[in-house]
């Protein structure tokens, strides 16, 4: 069951009118519809980010809630339209193009349906083939979300194995060296976020002031390499001294206290970021 | 008949406190009242870019919205404002400066009344005269959208032919060349859209991956030239690769899939920005 | 009595996916709770300008309103979290960091508690201590917003006066010599504002039209001095001219008629940029 809540995701940005008019559909399905958004400032194309941005959010938001993630360049070609529901009861209404991968993985899908684009499309929405968000999406979100429709009518069930997946890599432990990758960036403060968890770093990491022998490498060649301290929060550090702390999605991060960790090395996002953990040497 | 929407449109950005100002009062005439965007990021004082986005949006939001548009920068002259209602019942409270030029043209505004400032004018608003977004316009639009105002009370009626309008250029098509100008950059995928409607398009192009010779000039001197293939969308084409399509307001857009053509070879808007289109000769 | 609205102010940016958790986490508190914003793009770690803003909008909005403000540099470090209530029966929940400066100093606050995090806490939310807006904050904010939780239960009573304050300085008027500073720039305009208020101002200036000399220093450095006229609004100028005029806070702006004065001369803000407004010599 849906709740009545609308949220999207795009990388329309703001400072045109593509998103005022899915808002204005969404209206016409009904008048006052509350609706919310991740973010519209996904980088233009970048589905891994609105991926990540997805898995960051969607646990936040009450049971029934219906997003719609558009980030979408392949729109108009034969890649499907579908709506994902998670273990947890959210509704995810996207272009099937790995903007679902992280959910995936780390929540788990338990439904798949294809949008029936026949019975699910904006009336009268002309003979543009470029802008689904508003003509299919938001329409069909805002139906779903009101139960102006239900999940079992959108279209017909297709097994979530099919949902196209970006490559991810997962973090290991082997001799007490953690080994994991840069996955985002926390703008606008420019720290670090890993895909190491605060489960396996405790392996390592007994006590807040610790310190740990942090090494960052792209494709091999490194970027970083210092000991740096465990800390609490950004507070147990001086203003300009960089950090080990567990952020807010339970993970490791890297930062500068009141500093950008990204801006000062140049640090960036993706498998070839590599990210190596290890205890201080006693000294 | 209003709905109770509110929908606003400025110049100001998001960034200091203007736009929470005008939504405090918005929720002063009443608690909770629904209100939108159409973008708060409209170049500072573009008048012409603030007409084009409400052509762009306010034909998809229900019947009986209210809008409210401030790009100002005659405020605190004797401009007057104005509450124009269009054949499709949206009404738009806005300077009269040009910001209502293409929904007139393109739209049909039935009603225009001019607001009485006597009797619009948020109580204590104090004597500054370079806030009438907040003073005047959030505060009527808020009062007419949830019907603590009628449209009759506002102010006096003035003929709709006496509204400001900026110059347009109208798309010709002679001999099988169409000739438009460049109306405004799809932000942020900086897509070129003309003001070639699709039903003058079609009457040169009958099928999709046909080619067409597309000439961009800037005050006469050319900026770009070469062949286009007729997309239905981006993903016809490759990646990197340039067309010709039908953008999401049913008119010609260029775009390359997947790149920026406005950053590519610089282009800007307006009316010294013209594009030529024909057939491309058979080789 | 709080009304059932709550008002965010962040340093967080809408890029990421920071201020959607907080949206979520509301609504998980109430479903559709409206929700509304000063800005989330305060400057990063900015506690001067964040209380600023509180300034300009908190008044705008209706009593009962509650805001959470979070610019936090000291996330997890001893500060306290507080609520206040100002005279007109606005709640602020921010961290105790100085975000109060303005609010206390212009406005008046009348109680202040402080939030025991023991039973306002997000269930189950972990062992991250970098995201107090989230767990703590917004939570707190939706509870006391739709009435799940009371001013009362917050936390105890603690004296206004030991809130965390920044240094302020208030303008002076000697032998018809105004001196102020520079409090902030009206983004994305440029135009500045000063601490000098409407009435002091007056006492110097009795019609627009008159003239004055300007002169703006920075740290005894002249940074500019001109003669400008006072104007009832931009609009007295000519395009490109500059001017004194008085802001929709009710103090003294210098202003570049669709300009930006703050480009045009590098200003910038605080105690070190002072200005001094004196009555044009006869000539």
């Amino acid at each position: 069951m849906t709740n009545g809540l609308l949220v999207f995701q795009s990388d329309f940005g703001k400072g045109d009118g593509a998103v005022s008019a899915m808002h204005g559909v969404a209206n016409s399905v009904q008048l006052g519809i509350p609706m919310f958004e991740i973010t519209h400032q996904i980088p233009q194309y970048n589905i891994r980010e609105a991926s990540y941005r997805l898995l960051q959010t969607v646990s936040y938001w009450p049971s029934g809630t219906v997003f719609v993630s558009i980030v979408d360049p392949g729109v108009g070609s034969d890649r499907r339209g579908v709506v994902a529901k998670t273990i947890d009861n959210h509704y995810i209404i996207t272009p099937d193009n790995g903007t679902l991968t992280h959910l995936k993985q780390f929540i788990e899908i338990t439904d798949v349906r294809v949008i029936d684009e026949s019975k699910n499309r904006l009336p009268n929405s002309g003979e543009s083939h470029t802008f689904h968000g508003r003509d299919i999406f938001a329409y069909t979100g805002a139906r779903l979300a009101v139960g102006k429709t239900t999940f079992e009518d959108i279209g017909p069930l297709v097994d979530p194995a099919t949902i196209v997946e970006l490559p991810l890599k997962t973090s290991t432990i082997v001799d007490e060296v953690i080994t994991g990758i840069i996955e985002i960036i926390d703008s606008p403060f420019g720290n670090l976020w890993t895909n190491i968890s605060r489960v396996q770093f405790r392996e390592l990491a007994k006590n807040f002031g610790d310190s740990f022998e942090v090494s960052i490498t792209r494709d091999g060649r490194t970027i970083y390499n210092s000991i740096l301290k465990y800390g609490r929060s950004f507070a147990d550090s001086h203003i300009g001294e960089p950090l080990v702390y567990i952020n807010s999605l339970d993970n490791i991060g890297i930062a500068i206290n009141q500093g950008s960790f990204a801006d000062a090395y140049r640090v960036r996002t993706g498998t070839s970021w590599e990210v190596v953990i290890r205890k201080a040497p006693l000294n």
